[in-house]
């Protein structure tokens, strides 16, 4: 194996080829950072083309498309002929360049996403991205599972880069969703590791994801029964969350935007359907009033 | 038992009360929604004396609290020596002065939240909520037992209509946050029932909540370290989210509003902190730029 960039994640995923008696060629630009992996077996190399020529499968771990194309420009012709997996990150496009300026240099091109941090590389119930041949996939899958536990997302070499993006957006959300909440019952005193204990360790996985899951498949089918309740009763909802905030003097902003989500979707006319009418507007957002 | 107010929730009230085969008396301002209960055993009465006067143990499930006065006040004089459970929802001065005007007709309180849905009612993974003097609570927890689980929160009798705002709260940004992220992967025709297998049936419970639950004493502390990543690289992660959300053709108010919070926390001089230390600005909105 091949691991160029050497970064944290570069070198748990080197220290993870290692782990599992892989011969591990690495590569950096600035050679020190492969001290620690090279007293572990591994094989320093001082150029980009030794790297690529040393395996026939070749991990990029950069910071972004534009620092993997500068880096393995010097190896060109080496690069004809490997499997090249990219965990750099990047936008949908760039994945997609990414494949075609492989397909040009004759190069098995995987685009993955790493969703863990690196302490948690090689653990098997960790999850990396892939998308790009399934063919290619399934071909290394067992050596791409020496870096941890694989998920192919398709053909479409620009998933794995779109995944890796909803699933931080979905953090983010999520962090700022407990924190309000957790600010909300600390305008009360209520410690957050004392809510955190209700929120997270019930309320989160007995009601809350067990709805989505169930509610998955009729928002593929555009389907927003509202008989269990509706966008209306949200909306009462999330105005008496908004006040309670205002009023307990923590920040309503969370709320507010809210409250305009199902403001719009009123106005857009999903008055009589559930809350999850609103991803019509987010998918659209022209419908938005 | 008395349960007062029989839509879809005091119904479901009163048939756990009678499945554990507790006598049961019922009145609702509309005596044909107690027709069902009266078919499964229980007593109907005409006037609200009646319903207090039956029970020593008399829970309200009404629209609001002022419902809950307008209703009970005819009983006045039967109330005293009474235990009242109030299921009523409102904000935290209302729970207070229930409490005080409770203290006035000589009844015991306990204020109440049920987060589950009406058919969860009676089991005992639900959750049911409760605040206000702690030997009222354990003296009638087995009773309180026959709605479903029981959680006692302190004595300040605000904290379950409180908690209960909270977790509204966590569950509409949690909605809003996992369709914002099955939007963007819909962009690339992902369905939204494949996203949720990998964001809610592993991101959230293996790498989103164990974080927040690993992080909470520290946030309680005010401690965030940020040398595993900072809101600067937050920031930028924000950033990326945003702009992919618009290259994809979808709403971009989520990651816009996150955006704010990153920027007014880095204003604000949490820089060089993780993301949790937006509590700080959502806690006191006056810290906001």
């Amino acid at each position: 194996m091949t691991v160029i960039g050497l970064g944290p994640m570069g070198v748990a995923l080197a220290e993870a080829f290692l782990a599992q008696g892989h011969p591990t060629t690495v590569w950096n630009r600035t050679p020190k950072k492969g001290d620690g992996l090279v007293a572990k077996g591994a094989r320093r190399v001082d150029t980009i083309s030794e790297a690529v020529s040393a395996s026939k499968f070749v991990v990029v771990c950069l910071k972004d498309y534009d620092a993997m194309y500068a880096v393995l420009d010097p190896a060109d012709e080496a690069l004809s002929g490997r499997v090249l997996v990219n965990h750099s990150s990047g936008i949908p496009e760039q994945a997609r360049n990414a494949a075609i300026w492989a397909a040009h240099k004759g190069v098995d091109y995987l685009d993955g996403a790493i969703m863990v941090p690196p302490q948690a590389v090689g653990h098997p119930d960790s999850v990396f991205l892939y998308s790009g041949p399934q063919s290619l996939f399934e071909a290394h899958e067992k050596t791409l599972l020496s870096m941890g536990g694989t998920r192919y997302l398709g053909t479409d070499p620009s998933l794995a880069v779109l995944y890796n993006t909803a699933l931080l957006s979905l953090m983010y959300s999520s962090l700022q969703g407990f924190l309000h909440a957790a600010a909300l019952v600390g305008s009360a005193n209520v410690r957050v590791t004392t809510f955190a204990e209700i929120a997270i360790g019930w309320f989160l996985p007995s009601v809350v994801n067990p709805y989505l899951l169930m509610e998955a498949p009729d928002i593929d089918k555009g389907n927003y029964p509202g008989d269990r309740g509706n966008m209306v009763m949200n909306m009462t909802a999330l105005d008496h969350i908004f006040h309670t905030s205002k009023e307990q003097g923590i920040s309503s902003d969370l709320p507010e935007q809210l409250k305009k989500l199902a403001e719009n979707a009123i106005s857009a006319g999903y008055g009589d359907r559930n809350f999850m009418a609103v991803i019509e507007l987010l998918k659209n957002p022209s419908k938005e009033s």
